[in-house]
C-alpha cells in the first residue's frame, strides 16, 4: 500500500520504520531538507520532500504535525491528493481534530496511538513503538466500512491494540487517565513549593523519594503537553478536575473530622479500584 | 556496641542484618517465637525471645513497632533497661510518637530511617536497604550531645544519608513529600471511578498507561499506611492538603477562562519547580 507521512518527528518517524519494513511504500513530507535526508538515510521513508505533490499516490495519509495544525495541514494537501486517499492523524484529542479536518477532506478518519518516548524528534525515531499499545480508531457514522478495514489492517501492521470508539468518548476516556493526572501532577509540585518556611522546603527536597518522584512526573514534564490537552479537550478536563476536586475534598474533610473508619473504606476503595487500569493487557 | 531491637518486621530485621554485620551485638525482641527463630537462623540477631529481661544490656533499643504501639511499649520496656540506654524509634512521623514515649524514657530520640520495600515483614528484610536513603534524628533541646554522637555513629554504620532536624520541621517536610501524594493520588483513581457511563469507565480503564500508573502508584498503595500518616500527621497533612486544593481549584480557573498564557507559566513553574525534588543526590 502506498502510505504518506505528513510531518516527521517521533510519531511519524515511528510509523515510518514499522510501515517500510511491513513492505509498504512509504513518502514522508517534512519541511526541512535535513528531515528528509535522514528519513531516507535511516530507510524509514522510500521518498521525502516538502512538495505535497509527492502525496499524489498515496492511498492512506497519517497527519502526524501539532494538534493545532491538523486542520490546516489537511485543507492544505487536499488539492494535490487522490480523491478515493484516507486520511488520519496522530492527535491525543479527537472530537475537536476531526471537526477541523473533515470539511476538508470527507474521508478523514480520526486515530491515536497512545505510545511515546521522553525523547522527541526523529532521532528518536525506533521500530516496534505501537507494539501491544493502544490504537484507537474513532470513526465517524459516515465513516465507510471499507476506509475503516484499511486502517485497521495497518494498526494490524503495528502490531497494536486496536480500540474503536466515538470521538467523543475517546476524548472523555483520555481526559481521566492521560490529561487529568497532568493537573493533579502538577498542583502537587505547586502546592509543596507553597511550604513558606525555606528551611522545610530543603528538608522536603532533600527527603523526597520514589513516592514524591512518580506522584509528580507527569505533572514535571514539557508544559506544551499539558497546554495541548487543556486548550484541546478543555471541556472533557474540567469535568474530570471537577470530580477530582470533589474527591479531594471529601479525603481532606474526613481527615478533618476524624473519621478514621470512612477514610479506611475509601483508601481501601482507591486500592481495589486502581486494579482494572493497570492490569496487565494479553 | 549492644544494640536491642523490638519488633522484627521488615525494617527492624534489616537493622539487624545491617548492625551485626558491622560487629554490634543484637538483640531482637518479637511476640512470636517462630519469628525469633527465623532470625536467629539467618544471623539478624545473635540473641531473640519476648522477655524483655534479654534488653538489660543494650546500650541503644530501636523500637520498629507501628506507631500506635510505639509510647506503650517504651513504657513496658523501661523497667527493664539500663538506665544509661539510648531509646530510638524508626516511625514515620516524629512529634507525637515522642510526646508519647518521652514522659516513659527521657533518654528517647526520635528517628526515622527512609526507606522501605513493597514487601512486608521478616521475611523480606536485607541488607543495605537504608545505604544512600536519608535517615532523619530529631533530638530535643535536652538530648545530650553523646546521645546524638552514638545514634550518628549506628546512622554512619547503616551508610545512610543523616539529617538532623526539629520534629515539627520533620512532620511537615513528609507531609508535602510523602503522605500527601497518597492522598492527591487516591483522589485521581476516586475521581476516575465517578465517570457515569460504564462503556467510557472500561474504555479509560483499557487506555490507562505509565503516566496514569506513576500517578496512582501511591494512592493505590496499603490503606493502613495512609490510614496512619492521616491519624499521626494529622495537622500538617491538612495543611497540605488546604494548599494543594488552592491549588489545584487555581489550575480548573485558568482552564475555565482559557488563560492559555497563565497555564503555561504555572507548567513551566511545576517542570522547573519538581527538579529539586528529585536530584541525584551524592
Amino acid at each position: 500500500m502506498e502510505i504518506g507521512i505528513v510531518g516527521l518527528g517521533l510519531i511519524g518517524g515511528c510509523l515510518g520504520i514499522d510501515l517500510s519494513r511491513r513492505g509498504h511504500g512509504v513518502t514522508g513530507i517534512a519541511r526541512h531538507e535535513e528531515t528528509c535526508r535522514q528519513a531516507l538515510e535511516r530507510g524509514i521513508v522510500q521518498r521525502a520532500g516538502s512538495d505535497f505533490r509527492l502525496l499524489g499516490a498515496a492511498e492512506v495519509v497519517f497527519i502526524c504535525t501539532p494538534i493545532a495544525q491538523i486542520g490546516a495541514v489537511v485543507e492544505a494537501i487536499a488539492p494535490y491528493l487522490d480523491p478515493e486517499a484516507i486520511v488520519t492523524d496522530v492527535g491525543s484529542v479527537k472530537a475537536p481534530v476531526i471537526a477541523a479536518a473533515r470539511p476538508h477532506w470527507p474521508r478523514f478518519l480520526g486515530g491515536h496511538p497512545m505510545a511515546g518516548k521522553a525523547e522527541a524528534g526523529l532521532e528518536a525515531a525506533e521500530a516496534h513503538l505501537f507494539r501491544q499499545r493502544p490504537y484507537v480508531i474513532t470513526p465517524g457514522p459516515d465513516t465507510p466500512a471499507a476506509d475503516l478495514d484499511i486502517l485497521k489492517s495497518l494498526v494490524a501492521d503495528l502490531e497494536s491494540r486496536l480500540y474503536l470508539c466515538d470521538p467523543t468518548d475517546h476524548d472523555q476516556a483520555v481526559a481521566w487517565i492521560s490529561h487529568l493526572p497532568v493537573m493533579v501532577s502538577s498542583s502537587l509540585i505547586h502546592a509543596c513549593l507553597q511550604e513558606p518556611e525555606a528551611d522545610r522546603l530543603r528538608l522536603a527536597q532533600a527527603l523526597a523519594s520514589s513516592g514524591f518522584r512518580d506522584t509528580s512526573r507527569v505533572g514535571g514534564g514539557p508544559p506544551e503537553l499539558g497546554l495541548m490537552m487543556a486548550r484541546y479537550n478543555r471541556e472533557a478536563l474540567l469535568n474530570t478536575l471537577a470530580a477530582y476536586q470533589r474527591a479531594i475534598a471529601q479525603v481532606s474533610q474526613l481527615i478533618q473530622t476524624e473519621d478514621w473508619s470512612a477514610l479506611e473504606r475509601h483508601l481501601q476503595e482507591s486500592q481495589t479500584g486502581r486494579l482494572p487500569f493497570v492490569a496487565p493487557r494479553e
